[in-house]
This record gives C-alpha cells, structure tokens and sequence, in this order.
C-alpha cells in the first residue's frame, strides 16, 4: 500500500506540473490530440476489444448481471460511436482564454476576468469504460490534467483506452503527464486520493448513487455531485391533454435508465378523471408499471390491460430507473409545487400547462437544477442544452448547476491592466 | 448542549424557510429592508454601543491586544460609516432574476438561466461586530438567509446588531427568520454547524487564517476559503523606476494590515543596483523593516537609515501584514515566475515591467486570483473592482475567485420554454 500510495501521489504531482503547461496549450494542439485520440481508438481497435473481452470474462464469470455487463461491454460499433464523440467535442469552442466583464475603471485601470481552467481533475468511476475516453477528452479540451480512476471490473479496457490517450495526445504536442491512469484499484487508495487536497482541484464521480455520496463525505477538494434524479411532471387542470400524454410518456418510456427520466407524475384532480385513463392506456402499452395513490387507483381500477399497484410512502421520492411511475393526484398547483419541494432531488421537473401565470410560478418557485414548461425532463443533457458533450450533470448549486460542459470545467482570473496606478 | 444544537437547528430550519420566500422577493421590499437596517443602526445608536461598551470592558479586563480591542470597538462615527455602507449596498443592481445564455433551440426549445440565489448562508467570524451587519445586507439583498455565528468577545455588540436587523428588515416585509443569530459561542456548536448540509448551501469564514482552515477542513458543505495573501511585485529589468519605486511603497505602505499588502518584492538583477537603493530610501522613510536576500544586502549595505536584516527561508511565502518587506534579486522573469508559483498564495500578484511580452507573460503564467500589470496589488477590492461590495476575497479556483460581490452570492437554474416537445 505504501509503494502505491506513493506512485499516486508521483501522478499527482506529474498531473500537476502538465496542468501548467496545459494551461495555455493553443487550440490547435488541444485538437489535434483529440483527433489523434480519435483516430488511435480506431486504429488500435484489437488491442482495445481484446483487453475489454478479458474484463468482460472475468466480470461474467464472478457473475455479474446483464446489466452491468452490457455497461462493461465494447465491440466494433461502441468503439466507432466513442470515437466519434471525440471528435464532436473537437469541435467545439475552445473555452480557455475568454476575456469577459473587462472594463476601464475612473483611474484608468483596466480590469476584466480571463476564463482559465481548474488544473487538476480527479474522476472516480465505475463499470462503464468509454468515461475514460469521455472525461480525458472533455479535460483536455478545456486545458485541465486528468487523475482517472476507473472501477475494477474494467481495469483492463480503462488502460488500454488511457494509453491510447496518453499516446496519441502526447504525439500531437501535448505535455507528458496530463492524462494519469490509476491501475492499483484498492479502495483504501481512493481514500487517499481524496486527501490531496492542492494537487487535484476538482474531483468528479460518477455512477452510482452510493458512489457519489461516499466521494463527496470523503473528499477534502470540492465535489460536483449530481446524476440522481427524481423527477415529477405535474399536469395542470389547464394542460393540453394530448399535449400532457405525449410528454409524461416520453418523459417516462423514451429511456427509462436515465437519471432525466420520469419518476411521478402529479395530477390536477380536476384534469384527472379524464387525463389519467388516457395516459394509463399509452404507458400500459409500453409496459409502464404504476403506482398510483388512493384517487389514481379509484379512477383507473376498471381499466383494462394495466399493471396497477398501490403507491407506499416509499415510492415518493424513488428514483426508479425503470419502467416504473408513481401517480398522485393533486388539489392545486400548490400541492403539485410542495410535494416537488418535499421529493425532488433538484434535477428536472416540468410542469404542462396552458395557464400562463401557473407556468411562471413553477418556473419561479421550483428549485432544481431544470425547470421546464410544457417539454420532457429527457431534455436534461449537454448535447441537448447546446454545450456539445457533459462531464456530468449536478445537482448542487454551488460553481454550476445541471449539465456540465466545458465552460464548467474552467475558472477565472482578475486580470489588470495598469499604467503606474497607486491606491489613495 | 443539547438544547443548544436543538436551538441551531431550529434557526437553520427557519433560516431555510425563510430563504424559499427571499428568493423571489421584490427588488424594492429587499432595499426597503436595507433602508430600515441602516436608519435604525443610528436611531438605536445607543443600544447598540452600550453592549459594545460591555464587550469591550470584558476584553479589556480579560488582556485582550490594543490591536484586537480596535477591531472590537464602536462609536458614533463607526456606526454611521457601517450605516452608509448598508445604503450602499440598497443602491447596487440586484442580481437576482437575471436571464442569460437564452436562446431558441433548432427544435423550439427557449433554453436559458435565471440567476437564483444560493440559499441559506452561513458566516463564522471573529471580533469585528462590523461583519454581522456587512453579511447581513449582502446577504438579504442577494436574496439569501443567513446564520450568523461571531465571536465570543463580541457576542452582547453582535446580539444588537442582529437585533436590528432582524427587527428592520421584518418591518420592510422580509420574511421571519431571513436573519438567524447563533448567541451561543460554544465551539462544539461551531462543529455542529458545520455538519448541516442540507440547511446551509455556503460557509463564509471570516478571521485569521487559523479559523479558515479549520473550518474549511471541518465543514461538510461548500465553503468560500480566501483571505490570506502572500502577494508578490516583479520589478523587471525594463520597469520605469519611478513607477517601480510608487507601486512597491503604495502595495507596502498604505494599509500594511490587510491580504492584498506586498510582502515580497523580485527585482531583476540588471536594474537591482539602480533601483533597490531608491526604493529603500522610500520605504526607509515610512519605517518599513527589510529583509534582504545576499545580493539585495550587497546593493543596500551602505545605504544609511535602513533597517535592513538578512532573509531567512521563512520570510518567502510568509504574510508579514506589518511594515516589514522580503526583497529578492532574480536573474530573470522566470525565476520571478518560478518564486510566485512556489510561495504564492493565488491571491494578487504584479510586475512592473515596459516589455509587452513580459507582461503578457506574466498575466498569462501567473495562477492568482488578480494579476496585475503596473499597478499596486492593494486594488484587490471589491469596491475598487467595481462590484460595490465584497463578502471576502476567495482564493480558491471554484465557483468564485477573486473579490466576492453580490453575483457571487448566486447561483443558476435552467429554465426552459416548451411547446410540447418530446425526445426522440
């Protein structure tokens, strides 16, 4: 433990002296790297696949579920899809280096911010292997060294996808040392990496919910946690009733694993008698299960071909990850707005609405990362809000807030443009 | 002890209350509440020095330094000052309810933000009772609730002056419980505090740099860390020596007691020689002590009126916050560089230089919350900044660096304007 306490903190340290010189690496080089990363992924495909088919054995035969396998798993395409991304966030805007809020002071100063990036980014992850690709190039870009830290299970196919990255970036310029690996996955070591504290700036979890809460109680660096999501669609007594079938279904159906995706629904119990047999009959038929409170159930009992339980104390507030919905049925818009405050997790909440001043009081008085009017939460992506590609999405308020781009991964300096002022 | 952490917790569940109501309060009601704080810090002028009074006895007979008693200590003209900076602070924009980053998605989606604010502060301060009224207004006027916990020697001073402000800002119709006033200075309670994530979204420490990272190592939610400055001013080789000379005195001499004071000055070797023995005679006229590294003792040792004492390795990267100043000799920019990356603290560093590449350089490579060029490190400042107001000075990259204004004190939401659109 000590000889691998002590390699981690030479990564550190090696993280460390490349953040200064990524610091102000010119876009040109940040993209060549990204496509030479590309074109690597690609080119050393059989390496990539062969140590992922060892993983995936091994994974398999301690019996890991389908599930989690198929999180494990790569071939030819998902490889062809990572590459591709990539060079989407090639692509983008390069955040480093904006000048904004720059004006002239009375005295003349000029004094205006600089976007720089954080320095160093730990990631700490679990089973899915393209997050190496994903992060790396998503720090990269925005000029950060990475420290990553994969799961276990995928040890094999994170390091040969990190030497890959670690080749290719440093054959289009970039400094030694700005993509560290961290093979040794003994959890104490993870422990310590959340102790260096002034060696990594920003430390970003992702996968699970346990996970996430135990990196953010341990970490003495900042944290961005987020990826959980209980999220609630309230139908209005004024919503467009196909309007409100159509989005409840998507927000539910589209892809039910997500954190974006739908938990509760509240329903007006005005709208309810004619709205919840309507979309009863569209989620039963995509095999949606229902939990529906005492209303919900004496509205629906009599409808055929639906699974339909009673809702528990327990369901409010449950991120499902499947096809599973809780159904309430609400007085006003005020229950709607309480029961939100009381189970949201503070990711994405709609409400669908025809009443103007109901949509602007829930835009106004929810508070939570994603506040939509009259769409589906599965909208809660960066690729969808316009940012390109996301390291994550938070759910605290501090620094920044839902998906997280590039511009996420950066900070400020004050700089000042002075000519001999003095202050008096 | 017991009763006491019930109590605590009870103010942060007002507190946090309270703080869903502030969020959407009007401009007016907030600067009304600030209109009233500051009429009534005079009107009640003589309640308020009279618990002064009683503090200051108790300090005094307890030993407390002449230096820890002035911060302590009110009066008429202090009082009036504090009162016109709450004024201050009602004339600054309010920053809640901005909309940014607003645009129309190629599938109609209106995806924007809404400047919120973060919710429910906390501060934990030492003596100078001046902070409870300063956080309270920032506070109040960026739409936070707020906990107040001073310090034990001015604990009766803080009491009416919370008072104050409680009573104020209710009468303007502020909520009840917007301002909490922790009475108890019992230290475990502190840790207590610390530990209420969920109630609290930020920490603000303000006092010595053994409070601050104390709890910035204890607290289980953010904190602002900043404060403490080891600033540095690089005389290059092509710096006007008259200007030179102005900004090290003005970043030395005109407040040595606070973070953005020099403590060290770089001088290239090439001008050394001219330059140092007139800064010396400079800030030999002010009482400035000098502690020179061998080659700066060579050019000065002749030099008559100085107090000039060899440097030891402790005097790099310390933060003297008195009239005394290190003095290096370096061979290039560089070796300035390489001094400020190792004993700075990322709070305010300059150059005096009349090469453009060097300056650019240095605004470049310098990792400090302000970089300046040709001017006095002492206008790290909110005010001067041109923010109005400063909750503190944050040294650290996330979420806020610099001077922290009213913005800071917020956070976002995403809003997004629908017309039925579902993902596919």
């Amino acid at each position: 433990m000590k000889s691998a306490i002590a390699e981690l903190e030479a990564k550190g340290k090696a993280a460390r002296e490349a953040s200064k010189r990524l610091a102000y690496l010119s876009t040109d080089v940040k993209n060549r790297a990204l496509g030479n990363i590309s074109r690597d992924l690609l080119a050393r495909k059989a390496e990539i696949l062969a140590a992922n088919k060892e993983d995936y054995k091994e994974a398999e035969a301690s019996g890991m579920s389908a599930h989690m396998l198929d999180r494990l798993m790569l071939n030819g395409s998902r490889l062809e899809a990572i590459a591709g991304d990539v060079l989407n966030i090639a692509a983008l805007p390069d955040p480093v280096g904006e000048i904004f809020d720059m004006r002239t002071q009375p005295n003349g100063l000029q004094i205006g911010k600089k976007r720089v990036p954080l320095g160093v980014i730990g990631a700490i992850y679990e089973s899915r292997p393209n997050v190496t690709i994903d992060i790396s190039s998503l720090c990269l870009k925005s000029g950060n060294a990475v420290l990553l830290r994969g799961g276990k299970e995928a040890v094999r196919s994170n390091s040969a996808l990190a030497r890959v990255v670690q080749e290719a970036s440093i054959n289009a310029g970039m400094p030694d040392g700005a993509v560290q690996f961290v093979e040794n996955t003994d959890r104490a070591l993870v422990d310590h990496l959340l102790s260096m504290r002034g060696v990594i700036d920003l430390i970003i979890p992702r996968g699970g919910s346990g996970l996430i809460r135990s990196v953010a109680e341990k970490a003495s660096m900042p944290v961005v946690t987020g990826g959980i999501g209980v999220c609630h669609t309230y139908v209005d007594k004024s919503a467009d009733i196909e309007q409100a079938v159509a989005i409840v279904h998507n927000a539910k159906v589209q892809r039910p694993t997500v954190c974006n995706a739908l938990d509760t629904v509240l329903v007006h119990a005005e709208i309810a008698g004619v709205y919840l047999p309507l979309l009863a009959a569209e989620l039963g038929k995509a095999g949606v299960e229902l939990h529906g409170d005492q209303r919900t159930q004496a509205i629906l009992k009599t409808q055929p071909g639906l699974r339909l339980i009673p809702a528990t104390d327990g369901d409010w507030g449950k991120e499902f990850l499947s096809l599973v919905a809780a159904i309430r049925v609400v007085d006003s818009l005020d229950e709607a707005l309480e029961h939100i405050e009381h189970y949201g997790s503070g990711h994405s909440e709609a409400i669908v609405t025809e009443d103007y001043s109901s949509a602007m009081r829930f835009l106004n008085e929810v508070d939570a990362a994603c506040v939509y009017v009259n769409a589906s939460t599965r909208f809660t992506d960066g690729a969808q809000f316009g940012l390109g590609a996301e390291v994550g999405i938070s759910t605290q308020k501090f620094h920044a807030r839902g998906p997280l781009g590039l511009k996420e991964l950066t900070t400020y300096k004050w700089i000042i443009y002075g000519s001999g002022q003095i202050r008096t």
